[in-house]
């Protein structure tokens, strides 16, 4: 994609956000699936859903745009996914693999979190008003997702600490 | 590394920040030559100042904990800051260039932040209550790079929005 004008950032960033939402579909149900701890599993699962609706939610702005849902491939996720498959597979102790994957989760939800915050603004800018409300709805969530990782390795924390 | 426990996690979550703190040493300065308003190249050229600063004292860390600074790869700020070089290079139009080199730039602040914030965490329940003190330095000043960079595109939107 040959990108002249803001519009055509925009584009090429829901591509390449488009990417990273469907990867996370097919790596949250490994996570869950490696997590020791029943309420991490729960938190993997209960964002698959969320992460779902958001591919659907962007299939939607596509859609508006009068364009075909595309993903471009983003090194960014492909780089943290990939940090957070090797720990999974090479750490053994399951406290600590469950750190490295609430961490690996994090760092996906930061990713998320600056990417659709920047979509956001730019919807703003180039008057898709509406888009910018379905964009803002998605944000929210990816807020939501890193304050619930936060809280249990916080949880964690206090375990240990008793 | 052979990770087998939190101090292991710790210390490798430590190599890979260090890697991304060198790597921003030397991609800074390349994004404020890119930069066509002279704000953004200021606050790149600001921005090193304080990653020069981490990467300091990310050595000291390791000092304490009576180690050799050592980075390892990290796939994810190479992503990061690959999809940065690619549109960077490849975008004419100068506002457009400067609107996606803010995006990469608060894509490696947001990197930075998940990391640092795990950092911190981790090292108080370790015990290195003067390491998560430096971390916690650093955190600040992370947030700090992207509420700049934020500034920055909500100026241009205004400017473009008159």
């Amino acid at each position: 994609m040959k990108i002249t004008n803001l519009e055509d950032l925009f584009n090429h960033t829901l591509e390449d956000i488009y990417f990273a939402e469907t990867k996370l579909v097919k790596a949250l149900p490994k996570m869950a699936k490696a997590s020791d701890s029943p309420a991490l599993a729960k938190a993997f699962m209960g964002h698959l859903e969320e992460t779902k609706e958001h591919v659907t939610r962007l299939e939607q702005v596509f859609e508006k745009l009068g364009r075909n849902a595309k993903a471009t491939e983003c090194p960014a996720i492909k780089g943290i996914l990939t940090e957070g498959d090797e720990l999974m597979s090479e750490i053994k102790d399951a406290d600590t693999r469950d750190a490295a994957m609430i961490a690996a989760g994090q760092a996906a939800e930061h990713y998320e979190i600056t990417r659709y915050g920047t979509l956001v603004s730019w919807a703003k800018l180039l008057g898709h008003k509406d888009i910018a409300t379905i964009l803002e709805k998605t944000l929210k969530e990816e807020y939501g997702a890193d304050d619930k990782l936060t809280k249990l390795a916080e949880g964690r924390l206090n375990k240990e600490a008793a």
